[in-house]
């Protein structure tokens, strides 16, 4: 099928980039020692074709993620990187067969895992985002509570998300580095094997870590195009422009707010290229079409979104392409909570 | 069921508030003289408590909110609010007995509807905000064309949506007069019985349209809160604490850029009252949590979002409660294009 066939907005994957942002990541970081993040695409179909590169354990945001991973048979070693206060679903997942490890950075979380049915987890350590984690300095006690409650503590993780976004390699460098010196503190308190952390704007610089988390790299956006990393943007947003005002000078295609995270700002329009953007709503995008970027009535326009996490988990599907060529159609089967 | 046994984030819709919104617009704009927005609620459930209320004719921001309408059975009138150039599966519609209407703003909108097996459009004004519609004293031509195509012109549209959200009501008002006096100049143009337009801001101040286009007044947001209306708001999330930094004075709860629309800025904490938000990530509100605004992991916060239809568009269900009680679950069945 061609790619303008496809009812709009539609989300488009392009094949060849993804492919190639896999084989960079996976040079640096093979097989295990990357826990590719689900919740940055949310598709079990994606998931396999990083499985079929090598990566069998995957990190997950939410225990529907969780659930979909393990019912697509990618159950192998599943991280929940986040809190849990019921672990119910978790501990199902386990008794069918599943290898699950929760996060836990208090007393309550270590108590519902327990409860839950999960016998794996991490200590989660705050290593300076404003965001969840135990203090370094507790990370010990949680691990010796985690162990009483009967608990097998597999290691630490701290997410350094106040660095990954960072610009400036050298600041971005030095962040990583002292939130790293916290986690491996912490990770001496603790023991295990695991010491999970990173990011997609981490994944050359943080070398603490015996696993990567990462997940942004497959798709990109506009925000993590702005640092200097060599994986190419491959999410795209396909949209008819539906209205063109000739005399004001913009045009709107069909591609609004209820297609695109917005909260790190306004797309961009990437083909015809240059067209700046005006405003969102809910289901138009108003964009300059002056000149060079004059467009008609039906044409089709592409759009980069500007984070890419919330703008899949808008979506039904996500379509692989390669040039105009349609050649599949994977669910964004891992929505909702 | 008691509110605090659903799964969070949790999408809450308070039923007292929701019919007293109903009533307030009802005793102003009753049955067809209001033509209730779907695209703020995406869900036939609720439609079907408008019809009960009296409202029998629909509008509609998205091919699929249109379809799912007439397959609920309240396809009695229903107007697609925006332009498509792909207007086959409305016509489809009209086939199997819906009554649908379609915008149109050039003559290629006007060849799709009538291509597609659509009989009935409204001529799309532009009033100001730089969106669709056509030029003012272009209406009349395309009018002219339609008609020529064999379509039925029902009247006009045209979206005020630029001024809606203008807080100071003197200036708000006059902005209206300025565009419906351009719609009024349009319509005498067109012929036809339909002058439909305004919103939720503009409920009591545009006295130049037969039909009232709201759908933000059901539910309402913090941003619409801001202006000088009697609707109250009946939309909020509920979320669980996952994680509190007692020395750093914040608290995380589960409810994430994922579950809320961010175009209109970081949503506010209602209960516990007063806590300010600090950021959201994809899974994780942080939010700061000292004195009075304390809480444990574990409690249940309510959050209400800034925007709320690209809130809604996120979640699969509304529980609709009545103080703790929820007391029926609304699929959210209109998402997607």
């Amino acid at each position: 099928m061609h790619v303008d066939e496809l009812t709009t907005p539609a989300l488009l994957v392009d094949l060849d980039r993804l492919d190639a942002n896999i084989a960079t990541m996976a040079a640096r970081w093979p097989g295990d020692r990357l826990r590719p993040h689900v919740k940055a695409f949310k598709s079990t179909a994606l998931a396999r074709r990083l499985a079929e590169a090598g990566h069998r354990s995957f990190c997950c945001a939410t225990v529907r993620e969780t659930e979909g991973m393990a019912a697509a048979g990618l159950g192998q070693d599943l991280l929940l990187a986040n809190e849990v206060l019921d672990a119910r679903r978790l501990g199902v997942l386990v008794g069918q067969g599943a290898r699950v490890t929760v996060a836990v950075d208090s007393l309550a979380t270590i108590e519902a895992a327990a409860v839950g049915g999960v016998r794996e987890v991490l200590i989660d350590v705050n290593v300076g985002l404003p965001r969840c984690g135990c203090a370094p300095d507790d990370a010990g006690r949680l691990a010796d509570a985690a162990r009483a409650r009967g608990l097998a503590v597999r290691g630490v993780m701290g997410y350094e998300g106040h660095v990954v976004g960072v610009e400036d390699r050298a600041e971005r460098e030095a962040g990583v580095a002292e939130s790293m010196t916290l986690l491996t503190a912490a990770h001496e308190a603790v023991g295990g094997d695991v010491v999970s952390g990173g990011g997609t704007g981490t994944w050359d610089s943080n070398r603490w870590i015996t696993e990567l988390q990462a997940g942004s790299y497959l798709l990109m956006d506009t925000a993590y195009e702005k640092l200097d990393l060599p994986f190419q943007p491959a999410l795209t947003l396909s949209g008819t422009v539906i209205s063109v005002n000739e005399s004001g000078g913009w045009a709107v295609a069909d591609v609004g707010l209820k297609a695109l995270g917005m909260d790190h700002g306004n797309p961009a329009v990437v083909d015809p290229p240059g067209p700046k953007v005006w405003f969102c709503s809910d289901e138009h995008l108003t964009f300059g079409a002056k000149g060079d970027s004059r467009v008609s009535v039906g044409d089709r326009v592409r759009v980069q979104p500007a984070h890419v996490d919330p703008t899949v988990a808008y979506h039904e599907r996500l379509h692989v392409v390669r040039g105009d060529e349609v050649l599949d159609t994977w669910p964004v089967d891992l929505r909702g909570w």
